[in-house]
């Protein structure tokens, strides 16, 4: 089996913590990039991310902690990528050690911004990781579950799908369930659409519809997820795989959601500007909204959801009358 | 178009008197067969059903009530079954007037008991009514929320689409919006296993199982019910439409089930016993799964969440055990 060899995490947020609480479980020593020095200070001295996933303990002793990422990236193998995608560039930007060996995990749900690739596409493209190197995690897995030892599901892409399993070794546990999959790009474009659905769900909440027209909003959801990426990435998948439906599912429904807080904001009518602020955390739908927008642009698959969503977010429409628009939409 | 003629509701519970709300705003006059007279007169004096939906204002003069299911079936065209399907037998038992060319919609979710016939396959043999001039109304559709006026969607299932178009046409409305489908018996067996998977929802949430896992949970149930609609009723049709998916999505996840419920309380340790008594409704779904655990005793199809709710309901199986098994099967 392919040998995983020593894991980095490149990250500081919550879904960076709990990943990497699993995966020390297993191996014992991690690196862990985080961008501020007073962050790693903090989580020495206390045992915990400062920040974020507070109720993680973890031994410091086996985590190197850096915030130079040519150090981490130079001396570990596999590099989990677990940033939120609008700062992905930037913290790359620093970067003077080539990365084409690396094993390269990424756990971000978001799309790189101005590129209008999945990160996936963007590692490749930009920084010459074989796509073999390349995978993703995905599945339904708020990371305040995980870190409270809930039982998850998490699946890893890869086209190597050896490589893939390898790395599922690393994640398995009694309360995190694993399998593989092949479908790297329709996993991560799946991750980001849930967050724009989730947005949707959150803002036809605010508006106070109910119940049963969200249940038909998701499985509208559903079959436009399943849509676009049969354009995308036409190859054969099961959609209510939990790594589509159910990741779609627990953003869409949870109150843990972010996504849909916000959207629950924007939809009882606070301005977007307002709802970013009054939330402190950045909801990655709004920024996935924008490049979903554009790349269809040039697929023109039928989204009227996501049509809807660019609406009220980017172009400043009432919210309760782009809802009543796609509600006739809606099957 | 097919001229549904004078509609009679059978049925005096919440989904009865929500449909019945919804047809008579268009028809201004119903038939209406409740059992107990002493229901009638409150109704007729109060203005709305005495038991159940409250909030239900009805003009009483455009309602012809009767305790006599002869009368009604006699005097009126297209008859609505809205009944609890284990009080169906009884009530027909009654009938001495031939029903076989009334058109016949059943709103019920559930299978007939001991015949173990979903309910247009039971007036289709015993009652010889024709599976053209059989309908049924499927969809996400608590009826608390319809009665509020919150906007939903409707399916009305039969085998001549015409006839299933013109009983649309008596339930369209500002907050109601409807298609039609030939698929009848799937929608049928999909609103009977929905409340089985409610059940399994609220037994795992009752057990401290998480949104994650809610998710799995999901998106398996709706891979259980596909298999078994594909092998018993082998047609084209999209698990996801919200006949299906969303169906299972409002049952599974909303707080208005009360299958949710009765298996939030066995998941809590409840017995089956203590919990069906302090609910004092009935879970249709703890009947379903029997059901379904014979009909597909012969069907022979992969059910596990099926095989544990009959395992936990009917054979005495700790739910944590169960569970923990169920969770290996899990994808």
């Amino acid at each position: 089996m392919y040998n995983v060899g020593k894991i980095a995490i490149i990250g500081g947020g919550s879904w960076a913590t709990a990943i990497a609480k699993i995966v020390v479980g297993h191996t014992h020593h991690i690196g862990w990039y985080m961008r501020r020095d007073d962050r790693i200070e903090d989580f020495k001295r206390l045992g915990h991310n400062p920040a974020y996933l507070r109720s993680a303990r973890f031994n410091v002793d086996e985590i190197f902690f850096s915030s130079d990422i040519n150090r981490i990236v130079k001396e570990y193998d596999t590099l989990v990528f677990v940033t939120p995608s609008p700062y992905l560039k930037n913290h790359l930007r620093k970067l003077k050690t080539n990365i084409r060996d690396k094993f390269v995990v990424t756990a971000i749900k978001g799309i790189v911004p101005d590129e209008n690739l999945v990160c996936s596409e963007y590692f490749h493209q930009v920084y010459d990781v074989p796509l073999e190197n390349l995978a993703c995690i995905g599945g339904p897995s708020h990371a305040e579950e995980v870190a409270l030892e809930r039982l998850s599901y998490l699946t890893v892409g890869c086209k190597d799908v050896d490589k893939a399993a390898a790395f599922t070794e690393v994640l398995a546990s009694e309360f995190i369930k694993t399998k593989t999959s092949s479908d790297v790009i329709g996993i991560e474009y799946s991750s980001v659409l849930k967050n724009v659905y989730a947005i949707a769900a959150g803002i036809c909440n605010g508006l106070k519809y109910g119940d049963n027209f969200q249940a038909v909003l998701i499985s509208n959801a559903v079959q436009e997820m399943n849509r676009f990426l049969t354009a995308v990435h036409p190859i054969q998948r099961s959609i209510y795989d939990s790594v589509y439906l159910g990741d779609l599912l627990v953003t869409g429904y949870s109150n843990f959601s972010r996504n849909r807080t916000f959207g629950t904001m924007i939809g009882k009518g606070y301005s977007v500007k307002t709802a970013q602020i009054e939330m402190e955390m950045i909801a990655e739908g709004y920024f996935g909204t924008k490049c979903m927008k554009e790349i269809n642009r040039h697929m023109h698959v039928n989204m009227p959801i996501l049509d809807a969503m660019y609406n009220i977010l980017y172009e400043g429409i009432n919210p309760q009358i782009e809802i009543k628009l796609l509600t006739d939409s809606f099957r």
